[in-house]
Order: C-alpha cells, then structure tokens, then sequence
C-alpha cells in the first residue's frame, strides 16, 4: 500500500515542473556545448551550470550520450521536405536554409567536437549518426519523390546526390572557410542534380 | 669574443643530431595526436614522450601551433599532379588517393580534432588553412591545367570542383560514415566535372 504524500504536487503542475527542468538542463548543456566544445559537457557540469541535480538528470537520461543526443537533435531548426514542384526548386530551399545555419546556427560550431569525438567514442559516434539521419530526411524525401515522378533517375543512389550537397557546403564551412555565398549554393544544386 | 668549447661536435655531426632529435619530435607529436587528438599535444606531452628537453622544441618551434602545424603536414603523403592526358584520369587516380588516405592513414582520426580546435582559436585555424592549401595543391593543378587546353570551361570556379571533389568524400569519412567505395568515387569525379 502506498504512503499518501499530502504535499504531492498535482500532476499537472508535476508535468509542468519535469518540462521546465529538463528544458533548463538541455539549455545548459547547450550553452556548455558552445561554448567549450564536447569535453567541456560532462554531467557534473552539466548539473552546475543548469542547477538541476545529477539524480534528476540521471532519471531523465541514462547516460552523457543520452543527453547530447537530446541536446543536439534541439539545436538546429529542422525545416519540412518542401514541395514546390520541381526537385531543382526544392533543393535550393534546403541548401539555403543548411547555408544559413552552417553561417550562423551555434551547432555549426559544436559539430566537430562530435565529430571528433566519434572518432573515438562509438557511442558518440551513433549518437552524431541519428542525429546527422534526422538531417538528410528532408533532402531524402525530394529527392525520392522527384525519382517517382520521373523527373531524376531512378538510376541515381539518392545517397549519392546527398553526399554532392552537403559535402561541399560542408567543405566549404569547416575545411577551407570559402564563403557560402549563393553563386556557391546554386552551383552545388545544379551540380549535385545534372543529367 | 666568444668562448671555445673544445668539446663542440663537428658541424656535420651536429647538424644530424639535430635533424634526429627534430624527427624524434615530430613522431611524438604525430603519436600523441593519433591517440588522443589535439587535446593530447602539448608541449610537455611531446617533450615527455620523445625525451627531448622543452627548451631543445621551442628552439626549433617557437609554438605548439608550429610544432602541429610541421607535424600535420608530415602526416599523409602529398601525391604530385598526375598527367594522365584526362582531367577525369588525373582526378581518378587522385580522389582513388585520397580515399586511400581517408579509409587508412592515421590523420584520417586527427583532422576533425584539428578542425575543432580551429573553430575556437584562430592560430589553430591557419595552421588548418596552411595544411589544407598542400592538399589542394595537386587538385588545382590538374584542374588548371584541363581549362588551358580547353577540356574544361573556363567559366567554372576551380574552388567549386574542389569542393565537389573533397566535399563528397571528407562527408562520407566523417559526417555519414558511408563507405569510400570504387562506384562512390567514380560519382564524385563524373559529378564534379560533368559538363
């Protein structure tokens, strides 16, 4: 038989409150990511920075990869497969927005701390791997609804054309620092989707 | 005036005590990165390691960034531009080294600590820029030298066929964790100089 517990919140304020502390500990983890790359989030940090106790965090999630992963997939704005009607104009909407974020987002500076640490760490490694999935989706799906419509080449491995998008403005935004301007966008589409 | 020193070795015989003792060095320094990334390289690290005192390194490098920067560019070996009679041809049998280098070779595991690091610290950044520029050397070679006999137009930007060759190749290495196969960089290459 349970103990009654008098001054047990309601369970909507007890939801409010879990909501409002997981939200404060991903913050911190954030800003910690930001700030001093992957070896400055450990869960002691984590729990200093935010002012939520490690045993909160711990009920929350497992383990420090748990956590990044969270934090992570929170980071960047995903944007929806648009549908404009051609894959060219599709494809120009998602490489301005990945341009725009790879310029600006604070992600854009923490991604090869993950990367770097994944060399390493294979939990890291598939932690980066759902995260990086969740951000081809909508490349994926125009570019297999333009397959179905006939308009690319059934022949074409989707992963392919994939690779010839985000690899260069990848490239461009932490191995060489070229600007991603937009004469560099358009011809990485163009590029990326030539018959 | 200066003082003699009876017991100085002959100028050969210390110029390749020198020569071993910078080679000592840049083997430590090379050894740490492997193991730990750029975290693990300091100074102290590298003189603990290779059993060469502080002052004999910083006598030869006068930073931790020069001592990584001599380390780095010692880490993959630099192919020369081939001459094949083809653009295709050359940048085959060097997107194939490449690829070689980035499934194999141990800076494979350490760029992505160099490339974290630089987003952080600017001297780090252009020991990055100064190493990349070597890698690109041969590219932009065989790249030129296919728009002065016309093989290719000379309206495209040799920045953005780089970027379309390294790109899709850095991204499967270190973002997707595809496989570098034979059918993957004979896309890279069709796709980067298609007209």
């Amino acid at each position: 038989m349970k103990r009654k517990q008098p001054a047990k919140p309601a369970p909507v304020e007890r939801d409010e409150r879990v909501r409002h502390s997981k939200k404060t500990v991903l913050m911190a983890t954030y800003k910690l990511l930001s700030e001093a790359g992957l070896s400055g989030v450990s869960v002691d940090a984590v729990s200093k920075r935010s002012g939520v106790a490690k045993t909160t965090i711990y009920r929350h999630w497992p383990s420090r990869s748990a956590l990044l992963l969270d934090a992570c997939s929170n980071m960047g704005s995903r944007p929806q497969a648009p549908d404009t009607g051609s894959l060219k104009g599709d494809l120009e909407l998602l490489v301005k927005h990945t341009a725009q974020q790879l310029r600006t987002a604070p992600w854009a500076t923490v991604a090869p701390s993950i990367i770097d640490a994944a060399e390493r760490d294979q939990e890291l490694a598939n932690v980066h791997a759902r995260t990086h999935s969740g951000v081809r989706t909508p490349f994926q799906t125009v570019i297999e609804r333009a397959q179905q419509r006939g308009e690319l080449s059934r022949d074409l491995d989707p992963s392919h054309v994939i690779a010839a998008i985000f690899g260069p403005l990848f490239y461009r935004r932490w191995f060489s620092r070229e600007p991603l301007d937009e004469a560099f966008t358009k011809s990485v589409v163009e590029r990326a989707i030539r018959k």
